[in-house]
């Protein structure tokens, strides 16, 4: 498509971001892959198959390395967040086997989804099981806190899902109804994943701080991804451009075209996402009228604002390479698009 | 079908047997159904809809019910059974509503499914927040070895519904298979909500005896269960006669017919269950191969069998109320088909 997408430079060179907060907690996220590993084995053959297919398919592992550096934040000097940080892979591996089916996905980091090769019955079994050995090890870590945060994010996060499809294909969705959406679906997992680390030291100002960086950094992610969906290169992000458009999904971006857009135009949005009709045509012409009225830019704009705010969220922490860490991964989700 | 089973006279009227159970924990019961009703609630409208659109359909709480019980047998004396109880109770209706999405299921407990009336989306997602919220009762219920037994039966079980899945289609599956296949997808909650209330009182034992009731007894029901679709009433089951059958399961009165069955019979079976061409011609071929070979018969002695040693698995409990009304679960258990 070749669209330009304006963002911010960040502060060091485009995807850097990440590497230095995985050198910081290279050797723990060693032992979360190995248990990740450990803890997708069964006898039975087809789930460390399915599990693996996606596990392998190079995720960047956010989430539990938020749960890494967090823990190290808070300078946690036990070994439970290494379970923690697997339980929180599993979570977000889970949900994606699920959200394939329920979208009917037909690709995921840049290969077939797991539904296409072993079909819509094994993603929603498999999605259970991981959910389930996600519970074991945090219940193997012992700490109830821990597993309260982490059972309502699992609740908050199948409550969004249920809460986007009852608004999909509804082009008047407004931007609050979206970001309760958001805050849910993606932002409930970021947030856990960053709380739980402390929640392990019981230090309520530093749990609540790093909840608020999390939740902040999750919207911010959500909304780049709404952005690259209508922009993006399809090497970049695994998923082809308009994959959101195609199933008729309201997003950051749309709701501001429609909100700006002629009646003319409304209808267009209309016929395409809530009737279907979003062929590849449909969707340079969404393109044009995304950038007309500068809903991309506006849309990282917002993911910028939410940026700062995981920014600010952090101030309650002293100077430590886990806070420049983390701050470079808010760089990183919102250079995304660059 | 007018299928006659021939199965052991019960101890008392037919059905009564869960009447003696329900009223020695009526007043638990009532909590355990608030709860649930309480905890179905959300402000995302589709989930209480999709939530007790199923779990107001008439099921028997039989496993919610064994919890309770379980709990009196072991003298529990706490409220923390009432949250097990229910939290057993959304794990199976999160299983039943992701087990439609998997065996595209039309009915339930004679009903629609909720996947045909919300969709398959609706339904894995509402089952995801009721395994959430199962976690979320035993967190506040705060006993890590409860926790530990339920997150392993959710692991287990989905477990068992890929090993299933694998089997799926597969007439040389041997009886070993199978028990294999349905400890883990029934059994493994059957024994996980027996053994929760003793757990609850740290009573090795006492919890052993009773994990060891439950998994018998969830083996004998799913016999019976597997015989009944082949020759129960549809209002008895509220799902059709032959549903296994037009799904291409195999059961162990499949099994059993197979290995006795003639080259030409395992034709039949080949070409109905593997190759799906499982009319209602052909289901009525298969009841009368079943009758001939005494499969069915075969089926239901061995869940009397495994009803007899969930009987034995309570020797070690004095005699009490709790203990007469378990045993007389075994009868209403192995005498649905009567």
């Amino acid at each position: 498509m070749g669209v330009v997408i304006p963002v911010e430079e960040p502060r060091h060179d485009g995807g850097s971001e990440l590497e230095a907060l995985s050198a910081l907690v290279a050797s723990d996220l060693s032992l979360v892959n190995s248990l990740i590993l450990s803890r997708t084995g069964s006898d039975v053959q087809m789930i460390p198959e399915v599990a693996n297919h996606l596990i392998e398919s190079g995720g960047k592992r956010l989430r539990p390395l938020l749960t890494l550096a967090a823990a190290k934040l808070a300078r946690y000097p036990g070994d439970g967040h290494i379970r923690l940080a697997a339980a929180v892979e599993f979570m977000h591996t889970a949900t994606l086997l699920h959200d394939d089916v329920v979208d009917e996905s037909e690709m995921r980091r840049g290969k077939a989804s797991a539904r296409m090769v072993w079909g819509n019955q094994a993603s929603v079994l498999v999605g259970d099981f991981l959910l389930g050995q996600a519970f074991r090890m945090m219940v193997e870590v012992g700490s109830l806190p821990g597993l309260d945060i982490l059972s309502t994010a699992a609740t908050v996060i199948a409550e969004g899902e249920v809460m986007q499809l009852a608004a999909a294909k509804n082009i008047a969705t407004t931007e609050d109804e979206y970001l309760a959406v958001i805050s849910a679906k993606t932002a409930a997992l970021f947030a856990a994943a960053c709380e739980v680390g402390p929640a392990l030291m019981g230090a309520t100002e530093e749990q609540d701080a790093a909840r608020s960086y999390g939740a902040n950094l999750g919207i911010a992610f959500q909304l780049v991804d709404d952005a690259l969906d209508y922009g993006g290169r399809e090497a970049k992000l695994g998923k082809k451009v308009g994959d959101d458009f195609r199933e008729g999904k309201i997003t950051l971006p749309v709701i501001f075209a429609v909100r700006r857009g002629s009646p003319g135009e409304r209808e267009f949005w209309k016929r395409t996402l809530e009737q279907g009709h979003a062929d590849d045509s449909a969707l340079e012409t969404a393109i044009e009228l995304l950038q007309r009225h500068g809903a991309i830019e506006e849309t990282l704009a917002r993911a910028r604002h939410y940026g700062a705010t995981a920014c600010e969220a952090l101030d309650v922490f002293p100077d430590s390479q886990a806070k420049r860490a983390l701050l470079d991964v808010i760089d990183f989700v919102t250079a995304r698009a660059h």
